[in-house]
C-alpha cells in the first residue's frame, strides 16, 4: 500500500483512510414463499460508485439488494433483500465518514407474510395489506450522535425531477441528492447510461448523459473533494 | 435434416414435425413505471424442457418470461413480461400438438397501473387493488376446436404436493400435471436440481430428485412416447 502510494504520487488515492457505505440493487419484500413486490433497479449504478470509490482508496462496504452485478474489486459486500435486512446491514456496517444510499428500497412492503403460498379461491382477491418500510436514508441523515460527515441519497423520478429530488432532499434531511429521470422512454432504469442531477446544500448541476461507470467516477471525484 | 436422421438412426427425432409451446420464468405484474409483483422463479426448468424437447426433433416456441436464462438450441423465443402478454404469445403459436406451461404466471396483477411512479404521502399507503389475470393453462386446455393433444401443467406447491396437484389438473382440465415442492427448506426455486411428481389421468409417478436437465430430458421422452 506504501508501494501503491508511491507509484500513484500520493494523491490518486485522496479517500485513503476513509470508509464508505453504499447501498445499492432494488429490494425484495416477500409476499409469500413464491411471490415478492420488487422494483426494476438493476443496482448497477451503486455497484459503479463503489467500484469508483474504492479505486480512490477507500474502505468500501457495498450492502447490495438482489441483482446479478459483479462485485467490484476491493469492495466488502453484503447480500440482503428486503428493506428491513438492508437498514440492518447498513447499521452493523456504521460508522462510516459517508453514507450513499443508492438502492431502490421497496417503500412498501406486505404487512404480514403469508407463510404457504397463497391459493386462488372461489371467494376472491388476497388482500394485500401494505405497511410503510423503514426510511434507511432519512435514519441515517437525523443521527444525533455518530452521523455519517456526509450522506448522499438518490432520487429515481419520473416527473418534474429537480423539484422532487430538491424536495427529497429537505424531507430527508441528507447533504446531497442524486436525482435522475427513469420514465420508461429514457432507458435509463436497467440501462447503462444514466444522466443525473447533483443537488447540494446550495447548488444544482445538471451532468451530461454519460455511462454509469463515468457517472460513478464524477460522483466519487465531488465525494473526495468534500471530505478531502 | 436426413442426414441428421440417417446419423441418428431416425428414432433419435421422435418430436419430429411436432409443435411443442413451453411457457417458462416468471411473469412481471407491473405496479407503477418503477414497482412490480414478480415470483422466485428463474426459468431453469422450462428452458431445459424446451431444449430437451428441441433436441427430440420439436418445433419448439418458447414463451418466456424475464430470466437470465440463455435460450436452448434450435428453440424459437418470445419475450413477454406480464401474464395478459404471455397468454396472447402462447395465442399466437397455436396449433400446436403439446402445450406446457411450466411458467409461474401472476395469479393476480393491479388492477390499474399508475402511470406515475407512487410516491409516499402523509395520508397514508397506497392502495392495491389486485384482479385475477387470465389462466393460461385451463384457457388451453378448455379449447373446443384445436385443443393440443396433450396439455401439461405444472405445480409449485409448498404443502401437500401430490393433493393440490391432483386437484389442479381436475380444475384446470389438463391432461397432466408435473408437481414440485418449492418450500424453501428445498432450495429448488432458483436451484439446479427438482423433485417432481408426474400426475397423469390413471397414474402418480414419484421421481428421483435429479438435475433439472434429466428431470426434463425424462419429461421429453414421456411426451414422445404419448405423441408416438
Amino acid at each position: 500500500s506504501a508501494v501503491d502510494d508511491f507509484f500513484a504520487g500520493g494523491s490518486a488515492y485522496p479517500l485513503k483512510g476513509r470508509k464508505v457505505i453504499v447501498t445499492a440493487g432494488p429490494t425484495h419484500e416477500p409476499i409469500d414463499p413464491v411471490r415478492y413486490i420488487a422494483n426494476r433497479s438493476s443496482g448497477k449504478q451503486g455497484f459503479e460508485i463503489a467500484g469508483a470509490l474504492a479505486r480512490l482508496g477507500a474502505d468500501v462496504v457495498l450492502v447490495a439488494g438482489p441483482t446479478i452485478e459483479h462485485t467490484p474489486d476491493g469492495v466488502t459486500r453484503v447480500d440482503v433483500e428486503t428493506a428491513w435486512q438492508m437498514q440492518a446491514a447498513v447499521r452493523k456496517a456504521l460508522p462510516a465518514d459517508t453514507v450513499i444510499c443508492v438502492a431502490a428500497v421497496a417503500d412498501w412492503r406486505v404487512d404480514a407474510e403469508a407463510e404457504q403460498k397463497m391459493k386462488k379461491t372461489r371467494d376472491g382477491l388476497p388482500n394485500l395489506t401494505l405497511v410503510e418500510n423503514p426510511d434507511i436514508l432519512a435514519g441515517i441523515s437525523i443521527m444525533t450522535t455518530g452521523r455519517p460527515e456526509l450522506v448522499i441519497g438518490f432520487a429515481a423520478e419520473t416527473e418534474n425531477v429537480v423539484e422532487h429530488a430538491r424536495a427529497k432532499r429537505d424531507r430527508k434531511k441528507c447533504d446531497w441528492i442524486v436525482a435522475n429521470d427513469v420514465s420508461g422512454a429514457t432507458g435509463i432504469m436497467g440501462g447503462t447510461e444514466n444522466q443525473v442531477y447533483l443537488i447540494t446544500e446550495d447548488s444544482e448541476e445538471a451532468w451530461p448523459r454519460a455511462g454509469k461507470d463515468l457517472v460513478a467516477a464524477k460522483l466519487a471525484d465531488k465525494i473526495a473533494e468534500r471530505l478531502g
